[in-house]
């Protein structure tokens, strides 16, 4: 199992420049949106690229929540730079867009399916060497600056689906908590959630050892490995966390502690879940941010519809969990323990139902919406929300439990209302 | 931080054949020693190889407690073979022996004192490419196969030092538990006191942003960098492990579960203090070892007088903690407790005999042997014992308290006697 490179501390983005100078790099491309071109992260990148004489030019049309025309957009202005290393500041949709863009910049001649995810693309491996990239996130939750997987919606199928391969995985992660301290506070929730999952989901995946097809040659094993003894030790330490800091995290902008250990925290829920995999809450999250109608976050300023990353899969971890809870009981029961459920009299038969209690009242006491109704759902779109699950195989298939449409279908239904 | 790739797994040594396919490798240098060239780690190799038709030649000339000697014909034989990558098979001598050869023999115009640590040798960084090495720990202790760091006795100045560089850090640790099974008591025993020493020396070691002098291009930081949130994480968890498993591995050879967690918590504290650090227990191990006289430990099958270095380094841990647990007194009492002791009444000022204590208890239930005097040192080697550790600063400078030579001389002799 490959970990990642990550530098950890307050102001260290200020080396930047010399990271890129010790890579040999002179032309570089620094990725970010619109919002944050103006902010202190991307200042402090600039400040160090300038204070180094590194020659750089700025792509900030990166879409929240991107798209395969917003990466495709991305990618055409990397093609066109012929840089020779990438700075990606922002969220994961800035990271994941700068993925890839670096990616099909240095494989120009392929299609863009042919590195998507199967069934939706051809889910080719990546042979092509890649530049570095450094990734800098200023939100708390995707830990994409540890994964290789960048995701987008694919917006002919209304449905989330992305790339994943350890080749475009970030070079270096640079954790500098001084970007948290400007981030709203449904950012923080939402982002936090996704933290939350990462977490609950890797530790409760299906284990390495019951994946199958297991492909005999090493080499051909996906990144997605299933929960091992290594990602256990990452899940478990980042739930720890989430247990303790997220709530002041989100409620006081000020609680430097609080902000440092969730940006922290998202980094290692990355390095966990980007060995063992995700598996129903972010599959069927993907349909959820998909389909959106006409639902708007509070703090996100964009001008389109958008389900947040994080809202969109926490909204059905209760029901996710006491359906998979029947596998490993004793992994649910000790994560509701480390969220705060007091488990000396709980029985273990009742290990999923406790969980989702748990998370429901951690959901409520942070204001979260009340479920898929609340964020523009109803019965009727069940269906859609289904069909929007089925492809996302990569993930589903790393549930403890095997599920059927009607197993889907439940879970969305139970997820309409938290409270 | 770089951290490493390790695959886990019983029987997961008969990849390795298709591992050496993948690196297209040709010519395979197979490192291990003359005990265990017949057993059947070495088997496992062997048969992996031969099934996926990879040329090899082998060197089972390595020296338990490796010498300066021991080294250089090691580099020799990598030199004439011009191998494509090596296998190294076996425990901490053999893996720190086959990262020496395989640095030299890439570098073959460097004198040998060149790569060695500063102030014994000349430290200079390696920029030269080595070629892959696939580590196959048969010991539970070192964490070599995570690492960066090779160990050697420099036979002139009759004390240990090594080499330290990223550089070295082999491709692939395969953690195959099978090959811990076949390990005699004091063997599981000494290489188990590495592990505790590894994790308590870099939880409690200088903190990252408190080291001195602080590079100020990360590339020239050392790959010893002080405690940090990272190596925090794969201390307590290995620390963890050693209090929950380590007894039992030892006493019961038929244990797998406790044998195979101490495999897996050898690599966990290894990836820790392989970032972190080690101090004061390992500085002063090294002349421990250095100036063996007769000691001749139970369980090891070599013919000449050797301190095994787990030994060398756990006998001085009571006193080293009782000294430097006034730094971080929190942290020490942390491990006592993680280590058995009851601290609810415990006070803080308290910590370092505590934890003092609990690892004279700990030691004492093994039969590990009543410190120093019992392996056969005497007040009057003090002054050599002292004169021996001065030149190990790159790791006592991460001690958190700092030394003068008469605190030196006391830790010795409070090592003298444990119980």
């Amino acid at each position: 199992m490959a970990i990642s490179n990550i530098r950890y501390g307050e102001g260290v983005t200020k080396e930047i420049g010399m990271d890129l100078q010790n890579l040999g790099a002179r032309r570089i491309c620094l990725m970010t949106d619109k919002n944050l071109s103006k902010l202190p992260p991307v200042n402090a990148v600039l400040n160090s690229l300038a204070k180094y004489g590194i020659n750089f030019q700025i792509y900030d049309n990166v879409r929240v929540e991107p798209t395969d025309q917003s990466f495709l957009d991305a990618i055409q202005f990397a093609k066109k730079g012929e840089f020779d290393a990438y700075v990606a500041v922002g969220g994961g949709s800035v990271i994941d867009t700068c993925k890839a863009a670096n990616l099909y910049a240095a494989s120009p001649s392929s299609e863009f399916l042919d590195y998507v995810n199967a069934p939706i693309g051809k889910g080719k491996p990546v042979t092509v060497p890649l530049k570095p990239l450094i990734a800098v996130p200023t939100t708390s939750g995707t830990g994409s600056e540890t994964t290789g997987v960048a995701i987008f919606d694919f917006k002919e199928l209304k449905v989330k689906t992305g790339i994943a391969s350890r080749a475009i995985k970030p070079t270096l992660g640079i954790i500098d908590p001084l970007h948290t301290l400007s981030m709203p506070e449904r950012i923080v929730a939402n982002s936090g959630f996704d933290v939350l999952c990462h977490a609950l989901e890797s530790y409760t995946a299906l284990p390495y050892n019951k994946r199958s097809p297991c492909p005999s040659n090493p080499i051909n094993r996906p990144a997605y490995q299933g929960s091992n003894p290594i990602s256990d030790v990452w899940a478990l330490h980042a739930l720890r966390i989430v247990a303790k800091y997220l709530k002041r995290a989100i409620r006081n902008p000020e609680d430097r502690e609080a902000r440092a250990n969730m940006h922290l925290a998202s980094a290692f829920a990355g390095i966990g879940f980007g060995n063992a995999g995700v598996h129903l809450c972010h599959g069927m999250s993907y349909p959820i941010s998909g389909l959106v109608k006409t639902y708007k976050p509070k703090d996100y300023n964009v001008d389109h519809s958008l389900v947040p990353h994080g809202l969109s899969v926490v909204l059905t971890s209760p029901a996710v969990f006491a359906f998979t809870a029947q596998i490993h009981p004793e992994r649910h029961l000790e994560a509701a323990e480390i969220l705060g459920a007091d488990i000396r009299t709980a029985r273990i038969k009742d290990a999923g139902l406790i969980l989702a209690d748990t998370l429901r009242k951690f959901l409520f006491d942070l204001n979260v919406d009340d479920g898929l109704a609340a964020i523009g759902y109803s019965k009727a779109d069940i269906p859609a929300l289904v069909k929007g699950t089925l492809p996302q195989e990569r993930v589903t298939k790393l549930s403890p439990r095997p599920q059927t449409e009607e197993d889907l279908s439940a879970l969305f239904e139970a997820s309409m209302k938290l409270y």
